[in-house]
């Protein structure tokens, strides 16, 4: 299985900076198979459908991701420094991709809710279950600064998904404008949603 | 004329709806006809390509939701209350659309900032200039409201960047979650974004 196994890992490889640069329902398989040296019968030996692979890249990329937001939100620094680390990893994250891509691609689980939610089933829940899991780890950062009296927030869970929806809304406009420094201005902005003791004003 | 006008609006409108339920690389221009109910050769007496055609259907969107700003956001109530006239008007627009659709479908100027910013340059070039009016619109809010005194911010221009960000990262997850509620926090989460005396916290 050494050979066959290398060849799932081509795929998903190939069809994650696929579906980064073009999306879903710009890409064929066999676009898929050309881009990661595979025949087509390789393909669907391992996945039923292109869903079934757009759900096996979103885990995969999303496996990855996690690791990196678990690393930004440890609990080695304090929590609103954890929340600076994680825009930090976001915006390396963009300029990495527009390294390799040419562009700034923007966040895949985001664009993947844009262009599939309302028509795919199993990717919005699939994609729905990872925005929870964004929320919950935010909120851990969250209630810990509230905890530490330096913010003040009734519901750590709104204040989370506020935080995700900015980075979400700004990852959008770092790609329209092909711009990562767009994202500077996260942390700031962030410490202003969640009434941080001297936090900066917007701009 | 008359007739073939009709024909141009029928395609617009169709490929709208098309465009906000599927996304634009899943559509085909007999799709869009056989919707709009014109034969292929009307498409083609006026659109050069399905591309041309997604330029014509954003300008037409826009000019639409830009009336609504621009009443929503008229100076006959204070700077702050315009914003919250704005995002009651956004949140209709998604109950509205959720009641014809059938399922939040967004923004499609959202929409199509991820689906083609990397693909299509003249779709960016447009979409850029509409964000940028979008700003342009709410920064006269924002430096209204700091005239007045009722909000600390630095840089409005950043400011209403921050405010359109939240608005298209929150009208995401109601697409995901198919919830247009989601959008109910955006008043209180902009005051205290731009630091608004006596801002209720996030959450």
């Amino acid at each position: 299985m050494g050979r066959t196994s290398d060849a799932r890992e081509r795929i998903l490889t190939a069809a994650e900076a696929l579906l980064l640069s073009r999306g879903y329902s710009a890409l064929g398989v066999a676009e898929i198979c050309a881009a990661a040296g595979v025949p087509k019968g390789s393909f669907y030996y391992f996945f039923a459908s292109k869903e079934e692979l757009a759900l096996a890249v979103v885990d995969e990329h999303w496996a990855g991701r996690r690791a990196g937001w678990e690393r930004a939100l440890a609990a080695d620094v304090p929590p609103l420094a954890r929340l600076r680390r994680l825009y930090a990893y976001a915006e390396d994250g963009l300029r990495a991709d527009r390294e390799t891509c040419g562009a700034v691609t923007g966040c895949l689980l985001g664009n993947l809710a844009l262009e599939m939610s309302t028509r795919t089933e199993s990717v919005r829940t699939r994609l729905r279950e990872i925005f929870d899991e964004q929320v919950l780890l935010l909120e851990g950062a969250v209630a810990d600064a509230r905890g530490r009296g330096e913010v003040r927030v009734a519901d750590t869970r709104a204040a989370a998904r506020a935080l995700v929806a900015q980075l979400e809304g700004q990852v959008l406009f770092a790609k329209l404008y092909d711009d990562p420094g767009r994202l500077g201005v996260l942390w700031a902005d962030s410490l202003a949603l969640l009434g941080a003791e001297a936090a900066p004003a917007a701009g």
